[in-house]
């Protein structure tokens, strides 16, 4: 028990006041958990597209004053009544997709789409009680996605939140809690291509590279990276990517360029750009017969995915998955351990580190798209 | 060895002369199988919309004259040069869809594509040589998909003949050569419905009346079958269909009067019409985190297939078959065994039968859309 469980805690977090400007650091006071929750000390934290999305709010729903962040991982300060399979001094990664272990998604082998817990972009309260667990002088700040880890201390529903062996470090596998589980999962519970196989992945910033990182993993035998933006395929190599398609440098669609470097289609494919346009890429890209396309990147409101129902016919499949389909706290220990395995390398994700109070510099980079993650250190 | 081996046989045949005109019963001169080519005496055969479809030949390309059947059972009668796994006096079913069981795609476990042989609508003359093995007075006449049971004698490829047990009763298992097989293995091998699962079937034709077979043997626990004439539910209560839609009787889109009925939606979903707007509805009907939709029907070469990639996203699987995914020589003999196991019924698809020299009357109860099958007896 740390001598802070059940009183506020004041700290600092870094809250977003308007849309687009730069996040402030601020003394907060971060109110004790309730029935199934628990405070977290953020250690490290890192940025991620979605907040970025959410923090600029464009077409969204705007919601401030708000503390963005879902990537993290700290250690549990105190817990909340009814909180029996955690305790202060846990390690832990908060999720923003929960796991309530007694819905139908959380008891189907396939499914993490947890009724109860599944993400609420524009709920920036706790589910318990509608409120905020952030205020600044007794006004509250919004909860962002119910994680909230630009905070040094945040509160977490417990099905949000997966215990991980103590001797892992978290300023690494932090990274598991969003983009490359995403992308790793998708390849490795989704796409599933089997050792020797060719896999095609749309996007390579950190979801596309996660999920090459999984090709590479499964043995395939080739991992062809598509991206409008050349530079990045030095960088993708350390992912086990092998081939390089621009889609601008070509006249044909690229699926008929992939089609063609491959004898009629790849094995597998995973779209982590978000673009309708690569996602009608991506699925007629496989293979007929026995092509698998994954949708991971998240689209516009008015996208529209078109394609010849042939396409279908001549025996593809075309899925989607969500958070990798990991159920977070099912499953998210296991592939912490395939890090501590050296199987997965997450250190190749880390392009930047800064600390805490420079945390606009992290929205700098990524708005300008350099490098991958942006590693955020709590502690100066 | 039948006396008739290395002749030409003199037969009755159903020559199609001009699109959508009625077959003209004539003697037709049948050549011998030539290498890797079997030449089968039809015992039984029935008509499929395939037939109706090219023989009506709107939009299509138009072959004419032609013999067209596709669903057929009969006798092998000689074999060509080089056929090793069949011999005068197997009992077979002619299929329009081959096995080379050596291209790609008849080596992957998933796929029955064969690239040597698979089904192509344009090509009326044999592969080996571009001829054709009918010919009235010397003057070719057409084949269709390789298969062309409308006639009392003829020549297959060795790929597209499914050898199996002697002792089925022909008139019965002749269905398993097109549209039963093709919804059976949509449910069995593609869909895969888990016991006690709710399965929806789109259109209650026989392909569709098989994908509910399937979920039947399956042990789904609801088959909602949906079809905009509600007369064919009574039928459809033979094949376990338990409960009924009829899109034209909602006010909303049929996909959101299924997500009601199943708390969310249908575990499993088969397409059988070729509507695409059906399609739609298909996959759109399917449970997030879990649902699984399966396209059979063959749509119009314009139809393009629309949802929100968010559709895919929530987990949801879409795939399509062809021939429910079954591999014609190696798969079809066991699915003969199912009926010889009383475990699937064909006795109730049949609902007519008429003489061969009564052939045209099989278009005509099709193109009313009377009843599920005809069978068409050759020997009167």
């Amino acid at each position: 028990m740390y001598d802070t469980a059940g009183q506020v805690i004041r700290c600092r977090a870094a809250v977003a006041w308007e849309a687009g400007k730069p996040l402030v650091v601020e003394e907060v006071e971060v109110a004790p958990p309730q029935a199934n929750e628990v405070r977290i000390k953020i250690l490290f934290t890192s940025l991620c597209h979605t907040d970025v999305y959410f923090w600029e709010a464009k077409g969204q729903n705007p919601l401030f004053p708000r503390i963005y962040g879902h990537e993290a991982g700290g250690i549990v300060e105190s817990v909340g009544e009814g909180v029996t399979d955690l305790k202060a001094g846990d390690h832990v990664l908060p999720v923003f997709m929960g796991e309530c272990k007694d819905c139908a998604h959380c008891k189907s082998e396939e499914s993490n789409m947890c009724d109860l817990l599944r993400i609420n972009t524009d709920r920036g309260v706790m589910l318990s009680d509608g409120k905020s667990r952030f205020s600044i002088k007794g006004k509250p700040i919004y909860h962002f996605v119910g994680t909230s880890t630009f905070s040094e201390y945040t509160v977490v529903h417990v099905g949000c939140v997966a215990k991980i062996n103590p001797s892992a470090p978290l300023d690494k596998v932090c990274l598991l809690s969003c983009g490359i589980s995403t992308g790793l999962g998708a390849t490795l519970n989704v796409a599933k291509p089997k050792r020797g196989s060719t896999v095609a992945v749309f996007g390579l910033g950190a979801v596309g590279l996660a999920a090459a990182e999984g090709a590479r993993l499964s043995g395939a035998s080739r991992i062809i990276g598509v991206d409008l933006n050349s530079s990045k395929f030095e960088e993708a190599k350390k992912f086990g990517v092998t081939e390089f398609v621009n889609p601008k440098e070509h006249k044909k669609p690229v699926q008929e360029v992939i089609a063609e470097l491959t004898n009629g289609g790849v094995d597998r494919s995973i779209e982590c750009t978000g673009s309708v346009e690569a996602m009608i890429s991506a699925f007629e890209c496989v293979h007929d017969g026995w092509g698998v396309a994954v949708l991971v990147g998240v689209p516009h409101k008015e996208a529209v995915f078109k394609t010849h129902p042939v396409n279908f016919l001549a025996e593809r499949t075309l899925k989607g998955t969500f958070y990798g389909n990991y159920k977070p706290r099912t499953d998210i220990p296991s592939v912490v351990e395939k890090y501590m395995n050296k199987e997965l390398e997450l250190e190749k994700f880390i392009t930047h580190e800064v600390p805490f109070s420079e945390i606009n510099k992290a929205f700098e980079y990524m708005v300008k798209g350099e490098g991958l993650r942006c590693l955020i250190h709590m502690e100066e």
